[in-house]
């Protein structure tokens, strides 16, 4: 359409400082392009030249550019607008950091995209045992169940969900979840994300306001944010979100986001004290709770918890789990438990969304838990989790003290590693991907808090050799802040 | 919780006029409520019992009730808000049918759950024929891969969709469609109600106008008010979208959504004429073309036509399509073309809301496509299903005479039928269902328009002798309407 050299001549030139010795081009640009924005060089709203642009007029590769404008934009220095390119913020985050409380929280750093396809290195915190999964099974059953389908199976499906996996999923959480519900309350969607994103245009919007743990789960906050809801952050400590604070800061909230099974930045579980605490705030302001029991089914210390549902007798809760965990990612089936007032509402809105969920996984899936693969499956990934849990934290302790620190008790399918040599969340993300390592900082699930100083280590998916070798690559990685 | 007495005690009574002779009990329900909301009885804003009181008070089933009130929430008299239960619609649409052309369409009918499950009874618009599907070919495929299946694959998944389905789906739609597209411009997605949903979220929103098909798909309707998007009907006459209505009432819209392979509602083809003039508004102003190409692949009569998409030298035209009608609705899996200014914040908006799509079937998918096997069957398909319209045209000439007309050029999985004995769609519709036939009326589809009278009727998924019986069903339902 357009002449390469007329639009050339159009664009305007961006000069940049030299580049250190040693230092990546990657970093180069990195450290130019923020320290131009902090300068006042590049205005706040200024539109950055195309990453094409800008990757001829320096001489780098395209991807190079996309790279550490990727980054720019995760930690809102850059904001991207469809059809209106990059541009620099209008607020930095070196500000927001300092800024009051009472401002609206508006566009948290957004990760997860760039770190979606690299789960195969340690310690990525969403990667099950994949080379225990008994592929075999798996297969036989869905050969079976292939030859047995007839039109009907293949004709439609039903917006809640494949009934004979409801069923399963129902029993399945009453035994061994203490989720007291029927099939008829169980709704079949893709995972937690699509889950949140549906209650959160469902129970949410502009003009409401949601609790979210800070920190907590990013994705979360994407839901509600997307929904138009406002994101009220609530500081989560020892004993979970404090539901006082939350009180104090938005008492007529239309909903709260809680991971009280294993809570997702911090690790800890929610006490009985603040569970009640919450569930009478929701009974009395007709208030829900979205409860997110993510990866609660590895528990390797303490007393099994049983979920927060099991205890509230208001139908104010709504659990949400997954199979994408348990079993593994690439599946995209779980669950959410609804209260009966909320059953119609939900499936009418969700069959407007996106109609139904693939009905053959779903009928595959149901049969691997009738068949009781599924319990095995837990059983002995408990097991081996444990096991790697443990060669962590033996390496942690040889390798990292000085550095970081892991707590005792522990559920899921990561840990999380405090940092005690003064090191921030981003430096030692930072540090860590420049030797492959995957640490996710929790920098990435705060919303105000400014005092977490930690990463997401995932054990799971990794033999005791790899662990090893990447809590040998933390601690080079991480040693030169050592004592800092 | 609560004592059934108390609760009785504390519902109003709502009282209800005597049934006519031969009346059903969902009949005289659904014409008394309509009347006292008419009369003013039932206020506006009024709130109603709960079903199950309704029910009680009047001796009804509950399930009487809850159809009642579905019919009258999709025809506009009742609203229902998450939490505060039944209410009578503030704006009945007795009065928007008449309102001026200014004012915003809020709420258009909602249809399609009351549906979902009712495809194996003719005449369901949304039905392959499914016992011709190669189901043995689609299990060993399935097999084949689920023994080859690796870690890796069970790790995660690429939130544009499986590279391989993404390449085959390419070459398919540069070969068979004309659409201009490498595979790196492909995205995933679990049909084309999510497409519309993705992509209204992200191209549209408050403040934002959009034109859609008046008549036009409903599901399109929802995915622009859901995103909160205003709504501007754009009418259909035989030529497709009357793209100097759209010029005259919106010429700053964001979007418009079209069919013009194969119109949902009329059935008409978009002429080339309006195809270079929609194309035009759009290189314009910067509109984005949102192309839904859902069921193009089975056209028998006329010349192919093109896709919209393969005339765009500006890059502002989206097309969607869907294998959920080309091999089984349960399979879940559709696909955007995306120019390649989207491509970025769409995949970042996609991964926040569900992640990716799952992998396992969209390898199964990919290597139907690769061997052949997904031509072959569209071949036999596009050959059986000519034979089955025409069974149906013939029927139709032989026994709906004065009842109704079929055009002649077609293509897709149903036909429009127009009303010609003063019926409305409502009308026919509900009298076909009263003889366990479905009709689906396209008062669904309209948005402002009333001088629309006519059904769909599927006839892709139903035998010969299924047609035949369909055929006098609606014969004998429509004929005490014959030159009314």
């Amino acid at each position: 359409m357009e002449n390469a050299a007329k639009r050339a001549a159009r664009v305007p030139e961006l000069p940049l400082g030299p580049r250190r010795p040693e230092e990546s081009l990657q970093d180069w640009l990195y450290r130019e392009l923020r320290q131009a924005i902090l300068d006042g060089r590049l205005g706040r709203g200024r539109k950055l030249p195309a990453t094409r642009d800008l990757a001829r007029q320096h001489g780098l590769s395209r991807g190079t550019v996309v790279a550490v404008f990727e980054q720019m934009r995760a930690e809102g220095y850059l904001i991207s607008r469809v059809g209106s390119g990059t541009r620099v913020s209008e607020r930095l985050p070196d500000e927001r950091l300092s800024s009051g409380p009472a401002a609206p929280i508006e566009a948290p750093p957004v990760p997860g995209l760039d770190l979606a396809e690299k789960t195969s290195r340690p310690f990525h915190p969403n990667r099950p045992a994949l080379a225990q999964f008994p592929v075999e099974t798996w297969a036989r059953i869905a050969s079976r169940r292939l030859r047995r389908v007839t039109p009907g199976m293949l004709a439609g499906g039903d917006p809640q969900g494949y009934p004979a996996l409801r069923q399963a999923v129902a029993e399945y959480l009453g035994a061994s979840r203490g989720v007291r519900c029927v099939a008829e309350q169980v709704v079949v969607t893709s995972g937690v994300q699509q889950s949140l994103d549906l209650l959160a245009r469902l129970l949410t919007g502009p003009g409401s306001r949601v609790w979210v743990e800070d920190p907590g789960y990013f994705g979360a906050t994407d839901a509600f944010r997307h929904a138009g809801a406002e994101i009220v952050g609530v500081p989560v400590d020892e004993s979970g979100l404090q539901v006082d604070e939350g009180l104090r800061l938005a008492p007529n909230a239309a909903a709260a986001y809680v991971t009280p099974g294993h809570h997702f930045g911090l690790g800890v579980t929610m006490s009985a004290a603040r569970r009640i605490q919450l569930l009478g705030w929701a009974r009395q302001t007709d208030a829900w709770v979205i409860e997110d029991d993510y990866d609660s089914e590895f528990r390797f210390s303490g007393r099994p918890v049983p979920a927060l549902q099991g205890l509230d007798t208001a139908g104010r809760v709504i659990h949400l789990g997954t199979f994408n965990k348990t079993l593994f990612p690439a599946l995209r089936l779980g669950y959410i438990v609804l209260p009966e007032a909320l059953l119609e509402p939900f499936l009418r809105r969700r069959y407007e969304l996106d109609r139904y969920p693939p009905t053959i996984p779903q009928a595959i899936l149901a049969e691997f838990l009738a068949e009781g693969h599924f319990g095995r499956h837990l059983r002995r990934m408990r097991e081996l989790y444990a096991e790697r849990l443990e060669a962590l934290q033996d390496d942690a302790r040889r390798f990292l003290a000085g550095l970081a620190e892991i707590p005792a008790i522990q559920a899921g399918l990561f840990t999380t590693a405090r940092l005690v040599n003064g090191m921030s969340s981003e430096e030692a993300e930072r540090l860590a991907a420049e030797r492959e390592i995957t640490a996710f900082g929790l920098h990435r699930c705060c919303l105000r808090r400014t005092d977490i100083r930690g990463v997401q280590l995932g054990f799971a998916g990794y033999t005791r050799t790899e662990i090893r070798a990447g809590v040998l690559g933390l601690a080079a990685a991480w040693e030169r802040r050592r004592g800092v």
